[in-house]
């Protein structure tokens, strides 16, 4: 008989049919059991009474691999209104020991540290489960949204000879007796490749030797990376990020639907034009409101965009909101100064809920501008990046999603280890 | 005006249009010069007249970034049947010298070092970029059947604690002035996944340090792996990766058809059911054909895989031969040996044109098993992977596709190296 999953058992009601999953609980009443089996795509309820049946699988552990085959009938009170009687249980895999925690429970009652200890078992909680299926919704969508913008996917080496994107803070390989550096993130890769295919993307790990052991850091994440040619200034790239956000949200509510009731997750609507402010007149207006010397500061602070989440949710029903307009000596040497006002660069950073999500803008494209912006460090070793620029880019930009961060502020989970399978992290290595 | 792409110019006869692209050459005439600009979707032809645009522009460097407004006019003559007339050029970018090759050639004339030295420029010539979009149209298509199929994308560690996996060739890194690992691929991490969600894959990096200074070999490349639970056996694995071998070849014909026309290449038909040798029987047949001495031998040699590339040609009309039942001495610790024949092993490899593209197999999933097969290790090294089998794991298995391995022998390139944007090996870390 070929397996019928969970989700689908209700569309079989009168069939007889052959589930296949883990033993996720069993409910022992009088003169009844009732045992709950998880699959891949949910859990289906099966109804034991015959007391020799009862008896023989009362001391199965939780996470048994069993198949079950039975009858599917109509029940109100069974999860998805259907539930499977006179059932046929065969075990296919034992345990070697119960889990640490019960996984059958709202939420697990352990640790967070417990919790990444134990990820092999954990992660089979639906709650950590339906993190990783937004995840993986996420990345579809911003894959599917750029796809149909023309982009190309690229896949650019993780490990460099020199550390020279932001100087710091790289992991040092040993590379056949060699030093090289684990990659701090696709940039100079993916401003190369708009020198080919105009329009890239990439979806790989990057690494960052970060030593704050923080809720929002994660030594090796997730980046969703874009860059494209042929821009007027850093708005081009803005509306195609407006775009890339609004697919992740829908692939979520398409292909993740059924991971979204295990946790509490608000999913945003993204505006048709996302609100924009300037720098500037963030600072302004945040002063102004709250009489905290901002002004003239060369970064907003985690309370400034705080305060920007909230003006946008207020003043604009949005959970999204725009900075543009940063001074450019806060950002990267590659960055675009402002043409009106060289203090300031074509550079922006998207707040969600009052959290930074996203950086981008327009990058410099003329090779005497790299030339200038580089000045007094060894050329030599920008090299291969340099030649992207000595042989003809057009004006470009990009940006960079970090996935876990995402995932975690969409879940409203408070550490972004939460949102990620095996992080790893200034202490972490294991699992 | 909106931008027009090179490829849509022959949807606009009689309009006037904007282009905007590279220089991709400039032919001078006695009377005319024609002008290619090459832009993402191809190459268009324009033509100029005045005598006095020719003079402004005949000095031009290759890949200068331009802009061109002009009218479109059929040409049988013309690439694609059209050309622009009546041209109006604006430079938007000058490059800071003449490429070190020239990239109108249909071949560059230079050797490969000299091709990877300069990437960011030879990655722009249409047969370099033809291999990268047929290297993401592969991954799209393997993305798609098995989304299809009801697996979910994971994003598993790059760094590791243990070299656990193979033991030899991983290559060090300082983590916070501890010792930690490069992944050499995500096999553990992907069978853990199974516990959490039956059908995982995953396309990411993976880092090999092998020494040996190959054709065939890189140091990082790209893994497309899956891995499935509730398998009978090796089988199950084998029909799901006929269907993503299926899946990747249709995705290229729809993609990257455009870039097919730049090389010489032969997109194979993935036949229905994949003809399949038992290892043993392999043998048996090369030695009869070839009076090599095969039998006994523990694995086959690249003659021998070349052999059964000729035979599923010449006796089957496919390009692909599944080889099962390979020692299980051979194989590695995780693998599950055949039931009726303990010495065999239910793996199998998949050669493409008598060169092995796949490897994969069904893995052990009791939890006894693995401690046998691991006695004599230190066991608390395995700690987080064991813990998946401790708490119950169905019978899986899986596979891992090297896609720059796939692309080269797909274009039939002699070089893997060809096949990979950045190459890293034993010598190369740059650009």
């Amino acid at each position: 008989m070929e397996r019928t999953l969970a989700a689908e058992l209700s569309a079989n009601a009168g069939q007889r049919v052959r589930l296949a999953g883990w033993l996720h609980h069993q409910r022992q009443l009088a003169q009844v059991t009732f045992l709950l089996l998880r699959d891949r795509s949910g859990i289906a309820q099966v109804v034991l009474t015959d007391p020799a049946d009862r008896e023989a699988l009362a001391e199965l552990l939780a996470e048994t691999v069993v198949e079950v085959e039975g009858n599917v009938v109509a029940n109100d009170q069974a999860p998805a209104g259907v539930e499977l009687v006179d059932p046929k249980v065969a075990v296919l895999a034992e345990p070697a020991a119960a889990p640490p925690f019960e996984l059958r429970r709202p939420k697990v009652n352990a640790q967070l540290p417990t919790l990444l200890d134990h990820a092999a078992v954990s992660l089979r909680h639906p709650a950590r489960r339906a993190l990783a299926q937004i995840g993986a919704a996420s990345a579809s969508g911003f894959r599917t949204a750029l796809d149909r913008a023309g982009f190309i996917e690229v896949f650019t080496p993780k490990v460099v000879a020199a550390a020279t994107e932001n100087g710091a803070n790289v992991f040092p390989i040993d590379w056949f007796g060699r030093r090289a550096y684990l990659a701090q993130s696709p940039q100079f890769y993916k401003q190369i490749m708009v020198g080919v295919f105009e329009r890239v993307y990439e979806v790989g790990p990057v690494f960052r030797a970060e030593p704050h052991d923080t809720v929002r850091h994660l030594a090796e994440y997730l980046s969703l990376d874009a860059e494209m040619g042929f821009i007027h200034d850093h708005h081009d790239v803005m509306r195609v990020l407006r775009d890339v956000l609004s697919a992740m949200v829908d692939a979520i509510a398409d292909t993740a639907e059924p991971a979204l009731r295990h946790i509490d997750l608000d999913l945003p609507e993204v505006p048709a034009h996302i609100p924009t402010v300037d720098f500037d007149s963030a600072q302004h207006m945040i002063e102004a409101s709250t009489g905290r010397a901002t002004i003239g500061e060369p970064d907003l602070s985690p309370p400034d965009e705080r305060w920007l989440g909230e003006w946008a949710h207020t003043e604009h029903e949005s959970d999204f909101v725009f900075v543009t307009g940063y001074p450019i000596s806060k950002r990267p040497f590659y960055t675009q100064p402002d043409p009106t006002n060289p203090a300031a660069s074509n550079s922006f950073d998207l707040l969600f809920r009052g959290l930074e999500l996203v950086t981008g803008g327009q990058r410099l494209h003329r090779y005497e501008d790299y030339l200038d912006a580089l000045q007094g460090q060894d050329l030599d070793l920008f090299e291969g990046y340099l030649e992207a620029f000595r042989y003809g880019m057009p004006a470009h930009g990009g940006f960079a999603i970090g996935l876990e961060r995402w995932v975690a502020r969409l879940a409203g989970v408070s550490n972004v280890r939460e949102a990620t399978l095996f992080p790893r992290d200034l202490h972490r290595l294991t699992p």
